[in-house]
């Protein structure tokens, strides 16, 4: 199954190997961390992407990073831990994902040891030894989690779909974003091990390009039909009639269902409804927001005007200093979106009763 | 005035100029025509492109290619000049603009020397002396009637739009690719010169990029406030509130005003129905086929989908190979269409009706 060798992060044979996804989809490349640099690197130059997967890395990585260091007592030793966890946590500061799962990771190694001087006659060597396998335990279980916690909504999300359906999807919310499997192209992959033969449309989604760069290409490589387009051809296919469903990931959901996603996604959303197809907005738990009453409140970041015209280009592609507009996300209205798909199960409308309910 | 010195072709001082779009945005070089490889080459590898502009450049071109031809007799003279006519007419034989305007050339010389074979006394060479200031006067009068022709529909769409409003277009129907004035882009200069203070924003126009290279050079250069985003953005920019109306050009329109135009088109005007922003399509009357009665009898042009995932970039931006779906252009259904504006008028619905009266 050419789908589970798609990973983000691997910890195998005590080696953690991270897929740079700077060099897809051009070259597949699986590079070993050995050190702590070598694993802010890979946070901080996007090797790693997209929150899940940011946060089992740096699990991992804050394990191998202090798996060898040496200390005369286990308080001392969890005093370079949490350095190292303050390190790590400054390569992308404001990855949500990144800094819950080192604190995670710190808080179960401060309970272990708060454990462990409540029943007294270990020796310091033997706490320190203990510590990195809990620190390694931690690890993996926070790794595991993602991969359930995706394929549950992989299974919630197949419930809504049917064989042989065309599906269009926006920027990359897939396997290489997540532990395994991805937010909404989890049913994707749960549907093709089952047969489905859906037939996929991949958003190209300017200006990084994540559907052509990752989301073509990890479809592709999992061998699920998938069609690369433009952004501006997504009223074309939907109007030929190849579109069933649209699924999309999601950055942040306010109370009442408006969802903040990659630019361009409240267009797709708005052209679904003016042709009568439904779009799951595939949303985590963590990344519900009950404090943000509406999308109105949702600051959206704005970026450099170059990654519009000079990136990735031979040769600018506007007058130098043209003026731009750059946003990074765009606010989906909730009235656009026919059901928000979580770990926990599907949520209908009205939003913002019963969003509400997921957290009761 | 800035805006004047921006035309695609240009006779002067008997030597004709045509401003090497291919070359744009970063640099501006017009080129002078010699002979009549040289104005093939420059059509068929677009450098001058846009129907109308190509018209004027290929009527130019036949008379900068036969003005020192030598014949015996006019006979011989008129033989060379079709030959000429058809090898021009061979660089981009799809263009209707192309063959109508050498067609008319042709038709021209032929009714004058019709005329002088009526009125006898004519030597050979004076008639040849005199077939070639025919077609001189015959290359300005299509250029100049071209120019009519936009600023006609530029004062048209005017009246629709208001001081400071905010405009959004997508691809380049500008003075680029006309005589001069463009079509959707000809009310924009119009009001520019009365001091209107537009707001535009340019749609980058995936995957040739005519959005970014041309219209966003050519309002700059013209000193328009323009401002470049990705498609995707259209849907944001209008929910900020920033987009008043949307002009868009058309390259085919049916009989009941489904309107044919560069990919995404379609997209925009449903954005601009959901956010209740005025659609206009801008159609010379030549390009509204009334044999053709819905959008959907309009046959689209596919092209390589490697226009998607490589050209322009320093590296492919998808896997080798990737199946893509590159339609170069989309149909507007009818009912997105706010008015359609020609250089007769402004029509509005039902289309069906009210543009067979333009032809009465």
């Amino acid at each position: 199954m050419k789908f589970d060798d798609i990973v983000p992060v691997r910890y195998v044979d005590d080696a953690l190997l991270i897929l740079d996804q700077t060099r897809l989809p051009g070259e597949e490349v699986y590079i070993g961390m050995e050190t702590k640099e070598d694993v802010w690197d890979a946070i901080f130059k996007l090797k790693v992407r997209g929150a899940p997967a940011i946060g089992v890395a740096a699990a991992w990585g804050l394990y191998i990073s202090v798996r060898n260091l040496q200390a005369e007592t286990a308080a001392d030793f969890a005093v370079q831990v949490k350095e190292v966890a303050d390190y790590l946590n400054s390569s992308r500061p404001t990855a949500v994902n990144l800094s819950w799962a080192l604190k995670r990771m710190v808080k179960t190694m401060e309970d272990y040891l708060e454990g462990c001087d409540a029943a007294p006659g270990n020796d310091e060597e033997r706490k320190i030894h203990w510590t990195k396998e809990v620190l390694k335990a931690e690890a993996r279980r926070i790794h595991e989690e993602d991969v359930a916690a995706c394929k549950a909504m992989g299974e919630h999300g197949l419930s809504l779909l049917k064989p042989g359906m065309g599906i269009l999807t926006h920027c990359n919310a897939g396997t290489i974003a997540t532990a395994k499997y991805g937010t909404c192209l989890a049913p994707l992959y749960l549907g093709h091990e089952k047969g489905y033969g859906f037939k996929v449309f991949a958003d190209e989604t300017r200006p990084l390009l994540q559907g052509a760069r990752l989301t073509s290409w990890e479809l592709n490589r999992a061998g699920i039909d998938v069609t690369l387009i433009c952004d501006n051809m997504a009223s074309i296919v939907m109007k030929n009639g190849w579109i069933d469903a649209i699924v999309v990931g999601c950055d942040r959901m306010a109370a009442n269902g408006d969802g903040a996603n990659k630019i361009g996604t409240s267009g797709v959303a708005i052209l679904a409804k003016e042709y009568g197809i439904p779009f799951y907005m595939f949303v985590p738990t963590s990344t519900i927001d009950l404090d943000t009453p509406t999308g109105d409140e949702i600051v959206i970041e704005q970026r450099n005007g170059e990654e519009i015209y000079k990136m990735w280009y031979e040769k600018p592609m506007a007058p130098e200093g043209i003026k731009t507009y750059n946003p990074a996300f765009d606010v989906t209205d909730h009235k656009y979106i026919t059901a928000v798909v979580t770990e926990k199960g599907v949520v209908y409308p009205p939003y913002d009763v019963n969003l509400r309910k997921l957290f009761e």
